[in-house]
């Protein structure tokens, strides 16, 4: 071949995270980027359950691919749902197109998993996309309406009865803002109900809220739940979810909203992968975070099980997805030049959950702290790591403004009733 | 009866300008009020273009009707889609409900009208609800987006080209976003099509465009949406809308994106009261604002046929539901007293439509101006009279922040593809 060959083409699948970290990475390098999502939006999703529980709207929190990579020239961006692979002829197919690459990066991220009850998710709601978001804020808000429209008291009392199943931290997250919307927001808003009746229950079968976190902190963050008048119940298995609510080992919980934030399991494209799969759905990937089988093949973020320290895999939090698309970025390039690939080595600087207006744990490993300062350095961190300059400053002027106020401005039913 | 007997009950139909209007003023008075709209919350219509061309966010624009009126408590909202009246009984008929009333104000606005052509519909949205302003959106974006992934050029060029029909206040705002659109926020955005290339028509059957403006601002409206590349056909009917584009009297126009702007017909629950009708299904009121055979009952804003000036009818537009709304309570705490009721009459304080990013025409009677001044005065009133100060604030950031980058922030393509 002459010296004008072509640059090799990388495609990549899902502008999350992960996604958008490979394309950025490779920005301006001699190869030519394709990113693939089925969505025009990369989503920020830490801020989701905000959407949902109707503190921000979805532009606050999510933005164009195509203006994130824009100043690219190398990369382009196409919307379209991928639907399978032709691994022999290196061809990613999204419909009726099929795209070629020499180089591929699956980033396609999780779906929620209802342990093998898939029937459950039409009554429970699971919190991935930003229709998701608006989904569960419909119903949410929707239940406060009908309950000041409902006579019957038993019925009224269901309504206004909010089930979390999941105690992680968009479990918590979403519980906590739940319960302050009633006990704040709409304080004032209703003639014939008072939203401080709201029941709001997280459940989880752990035995403790937060299990990724410090056992202190779990601690910590149950009490602050308590503060906000959630009721947590631990040790609870769920059995079964239906139109009147769930049943678990301990009895059944009349509710008709239900908010599911427990298993998530790996996107199916993946399983058109060669590989081995753990039970979340996830392929096993190599120390160079490609596939033992087709090293130019590399999967990443929530897709991959990526064995961590103590051989547990890394958890599906957006750093981990961040570190390794940027680390992807370079196996690549070093793969093109024919250098020996780097092993990935995670970078973990500590979680934290908010619980609340005002309230949140931290656990940055030189120090674990619960309460304002927590939240204090949440909001630092989310503004951070908002991705435009308008969404930052428009996000901290709705968080400003809904802390002095309690309002939450976004409280919008859109969408079918 | 005992001078405890209950305040009169008074029932709104209808959060819009004219319903809100009507049940503040009547907030603290001597009557129980109850606002029923099948919606959550209050839009603000004059600016619902921006959320269809991906300027604003629904929540900008709409607020929960609840907030709005919290501070009165003679006032409650239920959130019910009205079926119908039993007027004899004095009641109003939501889903298996029935609300009592003894002074009823009807005020449910209009849906376009496709001239007795429902079909066009779905291939021709029109611009009424916040779901309308997200699908109209979605359109716009797809069209690109598949455009972008469109090899044959004779579906690109397709693709690209965007049809609006009417060429009033409404049709004029979406020309000149969609187009600057085009021309300017999307401009690096695509690495296959040139947006430019994206062609935008308004289409009018009458002689000029915005035609309740003097001759004179059409004119000048006129030559501004030339200055942005949309091209205007007036005297041109529309003899069908399919899949594929606009029939009109002049040919085929191929275009896979058109939006409705034309005709308004009042919303049909008012065919459920007494009295005669105008072409456009609104009912005839008494200058009192009440039906001449039901005078306990009102109608107002684009339901209501109210004589004005010259015996032409008052125009559709948030002035006129506005101060109507303000009448009606006068006229209602006339009635309960046993006071004479006061004739309505309409000050009309001029009309403004925008044109694109910085460019307006604006008759105020005492001045008609156009271009940058008349845009500013046009961002001026729009601020003025958004309803709450969080808003306020916040589409100001906006579009300061778009008119400095040519970013459009809430670019998402969200619900069914």
């Amino acid at each position: 071949m002459s010296t004008n060959s072509p640059n090799p083409r990388v495609v990549v699948i899902g502008a999350g995270f992960g996604g958008l970290a490979v394309a950025k990475a490779l920005g301006g390098a001699p190869v030519q980027v394709t990113v693939l999502d089925r969505e025009n939006h990369h989503l920020f999703q830490p801020l989701l359950y905000q959407v949902a529980t109707a503190g921000l709207s979805p532009a606050n929190i999510a933005q164009p691919v195509r203006s994130i990579l824009r100043r690219y020239s190398n990369v382009e961006v196409l919307m379209a749902d991928v639907t399978g692979f032709d691994l022999e002829k290196k061809l990613v197919l999204a419909g009726g197109r099929s795209v070629p690459f020499d180089y591929l990066v699956v980033a396609t991220g999780a779906r929620h998993s209802y342990f093998g009850h898939p029937e459950w998710e039409q009554f429970a709601p699971g919190l991935k996309t930003l229709e998701d978001a608006l989904d569960i804020r419909r119903r949410l808000l929707l239940a406060f309406e009908k309950a000041e429209a409902e006579t019957d008291p038993v019925e009224r009392e269901r309504l206004l009865t909010f089930v979390i199943v999941g105690a992680g931290p968009t479990g918590v997250e979403m519980a906590g803002a739940i319960s302050e919307i009633a006990r704040e927001t709409m304080l004032r808003d209703f003639r014939r109900i008072d939203p401080r009746e709201a029941q709001v229950i997280l459940l989880d079968a752990a035995e403790r809220v937060l299990p990724v976190f410090d056992a202190d902190l779990s601690r910590k963050a149950e009490s602050q739940l308590h503060h906000l008048n959630v009721t947590v119940k631990l040790g609870v298995s769920v059995q079964d979810i239906n139109a009147d609510g769930v049943r678990t080992n301990e009895g059944f919980i009349h509710a008709r909203t239900v908010v599911w934030a427990a298993g998530n399991a790996a996107s199916p494209l993946v399983k058109a992968l060669p590989g081995t799969f753990d039970r979340a759905g996830r392929i096993q990937i190599s120390e160079t975070l490609n596939l033992p089988d087709a090293p130019h093949i590399y999967v990443i973020g929530d897709t991959a099980h990526c064995p961590g320290k103590d051989h547990k895999p890394l958890p599906g939090v957006s750093p981990v997805a961040l570190q390794q698309g940027a680390h992807v970025a370079e196996n690549i390039l070093a793969q093109i030049e024919g250098r020996a690939l780097k092993k990935f080595a995670y970078w973990d600087r500590g979680s934290m959950a908010t619980i609340g207006r005002h309230r949140a744990v931290a656990d940055v490993h030189f120090a674990k702290f619960s309460g304002l300062m927590a939240w204090l350095a949440w909001v630092f961190i989310h503004l951070i790591f908002l991705m435009n300059f308008r969404s930052r400053v428009s996000v901290f002027l709705t968080w400003v403004w809904s802390y002095f106020t309690r309002a939450q401005g976004a409280r919008l039913i859109t969408g079918k009733k």
